[in-house]
């Protein structure tokens, strides 16, 4: 059986790295780095999951696998939503092989076994009187439901999340996230590790010639080398506008200046800001036309748009009508489960308020650029020939943030 | 290359289970355990591999896989039935990659070496006159004939037949196996690991929902928490008839009470038994009636059924009319091979005598209900959270005695 | 993480090795041995990769992938074929996925860090002032034409080619394959290993049942032990004819003798001859006939065939009319993928000149005839009941050869 890698070899490994270029091949082909990554980021750090707006109503639930572990998010008749693991504690069965669904109890296929929507046991029959019954509901694992985006945890003994909820929930607010309405899911099986994945979101070095859509929208694909006197005219233009825009519905403005917000900064596993668009783009869509009803506490179009992102599996890019979250999930060093959710008002109604044609093009297409090239770094970094090579200090400043978060992150 | 796993890691494994509770996930998931299982189970016991009656007349052969090594199972010229390694002695080239057929010598397709039925060289044109043919025939491998039912064994010495057979053989002879015609093999990929499979087999308790087919034809879901008295009236009525009807016949009776037969029983890794099914129920059909000529020694239908098992991979339920046998071959530590055989009278003629829409469903869907909860099984005991859980000692008895039976071999 | 064996451990295997028997199985089966494969035979010896004629114009280039690292071979503005690691220096993604085209410059699709054809670094925008683009450009690659046929090497110091060229270069330079174009190339996933395939290739034991087409147009099949009086003097009058022929157009004659080249000999790891055909065939093609334009410096169709043969991975094949050249490289310990490409003359045209259906069978049927063959080997050799056999003195001692040739190679 494969073992995750020793800490020593492990030690040697981080300090091989060059500060300022990217990382050694094995932290992205090798099987030992992929359970490492695995225990100590993926079972020990804030993972999101998905939307509470998914399970709207008493009884519903989603699944999801977090590497082997298969976990059941439902609500309960107390309206709470919950993380049980999706194993029978009788002979360890699988409860419920489905995505979705709505279920009175939860009960195990093999022999009946039920559990309550908050994980009791609430029958065993056949079962002799002597076993404990009380010691025998579902696992519970640690969840927190952060303005409608729900991060589950394995550790025993998790983070603190009260400081990304202090910096986050303010920025999210009047998204309403928590009300909204799914309106579409896209799961994508992307040959790559999970961190390529990552670091293709974490600089718009590449935006120009792959991204054409997101260019025609954003301003933050601009760096200091390539922002000309005329560029950053435009840029302070239109910040101005949407700056007296915020200061008029009492947003806060977190995002000022030209390139991508700093992330991860200082450490930090989460960010929320609100970031302008470029002049005559009140969505990031294909015309940046607004193509449903406006969400949550919007009045009017030009917003701008939220952004948030936490480590190591979520960003989210929010127009003033709707919500798109991406989900990062690791399936093996050279293999990701890429989940990207469309979220629109809560009364939208498809067909008549929006067109999955006009809301999904700006996201699927940027998505599945990006997709694409990372199955390219993945090849390439997986030959002999492959050495590490320099981030530019104009362009992808982020990139070696994430890369040092993620170094800090293993050596523990 | 994955190694079998350590003796003192095994040991320790093996010592860390809780009596009465199912056992801890490696023996399920890790791949150097299913080397230990295919070495100290697969390569040392007696593996049932198919009828006798699937190969009639000398030169009908039909191969088989454990593990890496395929067997060739071959009729020869004396009409006895031999087991030979699939394998030239020339430069290792399988011989046969057919599933059956019929041959005159057994002629490797490289450089057609040919070997007599019973594995000598028969000849090896082109070779140079010094090497000495006497030595390179096939390998055979030890077999045993149980009133047509074909066991091997790859160990160089194996364990005793003789128990067996005089525990067995009296139970199976009316059936007379060993002049009947194959009805039918199907060949399932489970994606479970083997001892899942006969865990499943073992018990009833997951009958009444999953087996409604089963639970109509016989008694032994029932168990000693759920036999009300109007329940045992009836069983005691069905087995008193079924007594007479077997002392009428001169067949032993060897299954009287409410629940399974006891399995494995002191260590015995084989029994066999003759028990009663529900009144109307003359075979294991989906309404109980005779569907194929009577096939033996029977005389008259109403004979209940006759049911014998091997660990490590048989199980066998004949009625008065058909066989239905069941093997198991591991191909991973979460991937079984099972085939099921159908046997009926060497005289009956398909369309004529019995039809196969008739003859098959009771055994198909009872066998695919299972095959559907072992991979429920597999995936949940695969997650980190599984955790070993109680066997209900009413109705989990056998579940018990098999996990026992599996940790004595192992350990060994 | 997979390790390849250590060395004490390999030295043990190769010792077991019983000369003139075929190798224990590990060395066709054990993924660590497919490692030291890897590192020790394919890392360090002259890879055949293509022709020359694949990419006759500047900025041409086909992509060859040796394990996990992908290289380009394109022609630069000096007409000089370069072999180019396909991976950016930025942070390492692939460059091209094409199996072949044209190209200005190799322009890295992520962010457009472009390569001059020679591999040189022609730009990088975006990235500071302070790299040093001198050493960033692509990682070359040793390489050698060969009149026409293309080899690299991956290791720092490769052995010197000069012997090879001077030993092959007289025998191949008149069928002027640099100048050829490409009819057809054909990819096959073989489930055997490498070596398998080089050990079905040199013999012909194989050839009276397996290889019809094969049989009819050659004499090497014949070897001491069934080459009659009367067939000798078929071979003898055949052999007297072509040496005739090869005197009047000046070519080396350099092989007489009944059966096959001597080769790997005395560790050679390159040998070509002229051979003769059979009365009344021209070509290597289903009936003998010339099928396309004579090729190269070739005046008269009866030249019988030039042969070469290059360890670890070339055999070629060249009639009059057209050339056969195959190319081996393992994609693990049971996979091998087998490219064979067909050359014609320059100015043949297809539909006219020549048609691929009277061009291809007999090369194809013959390469299929040995894929399934070595796919029969590899099963049957990862059976425990595998045991070396005997290689026949008479007909096998070029795999005897082959054999140690290996084994020296990998003992280093």
């Amino acid at each position: 059986m494969i073992a995750a890698m020793e800490q020593s070899e492990l030690q040697t490994l981080i300090s091989s790295r060059r500060q300022g270029w990217s990382m050694p091949q094995p932290f992205y082909t090798d099987p030992a780095i992929h359970l490492v990554d695995v225990q100590r980021i993926f079972r020990r750090h804030w993972i999101f999951v998905g939307h509470s707006c998914q399970i709207k109503e008493p009884g519903e639930f989603f699944t999801v696998a977090i590497g082997e572990d298969s976990l059941i998010l439902i609500r309960g008749d107390d309206d709470q939503v919950r993380a049980l693991h999706n194993v029978c504690r009788h002979r360890g069965t699988l409860i419920s092989r489905q995505e979705c669904g709505t279920a009175r109890r939860l009960v195990c296929p093999y022999h009946q076994w039920s559990y309550e929507r908050d994980g009791r046991l609430a029958s065993c029959r056949g079962m002799h009187e002597e076993i404990d019954r009380e010691s025998l509901g579902l696992l519970p694992v640690h969840i927190e439901d952060l303005e409608g985006m729900l991060f589950v945890c394995l550790a025993d003994t998790p983070p603190d999340f009260t400081p990304a909820r202090q910096a986050m929930s303010p920025v999210l607010q009047p998204q309403r996230m928590g009300e909204a309405k799914v309106a579409k899911i896209v799961d994508y099986d992307v040959a790559a590790n999970w961190k390529l994945v990552w670091e293709n979101n974490r600089e718009c070095y590449h935006c120009n010639v792959n991204h054409p859509q997101y260019t025609k929208a954003n301003f933050d694909h601009f760096n200091s080398d390539d922002t000309t006197a005329r560029i950053q005219g435009r840029i302070d233009a239109a910040t101005e506008r949407h700056m007296v825009q915020c200061e008029k519905h009492g947003f806060e403005v977190t995002h000022r200046d030209t390139g991508m917000a700093n992330f991860p900064d200082q450490g930090q596993w989460f960010s929320a800001n609100r970031t302008t668009l470029v002049d005559g783009y009140v969505s990031e869509t294909m015309d940046g036309q607004q193509v449903a009803p406006l969400m949550g506490d919007y009045t009017e179009a030009d917003v701008g748009t939220m952004r948030c992102r936490t480590v190591p599996n979520m960003w989210n890019h929010s127009s003033c009508d709707h919500v798109v979250s991406t989900r990062l999930l690791p399936t093996g060093p050279n293999r990701t489960q890429v989940r990207v959710i469309w979220l629109v008002h809560p009364d939208a109604e498809e067909g008549r308020d929006y067109h999955l044609d006009k809301l999904m093009p700006f996201w699927q297409l940027t998505s599945e650029q990006d997709w694409e090239l990372c199955e390219f770094a993945q090849t390439g970094i997986s030959s002999s020939a492959y050495r590490p090579g320099p981030y530019s200090t104009h362009k992808e400043y982020n990139v070696d943030a994430f890369v040092r978060w993620y170094l800090d992150a293993v050596a523990q």
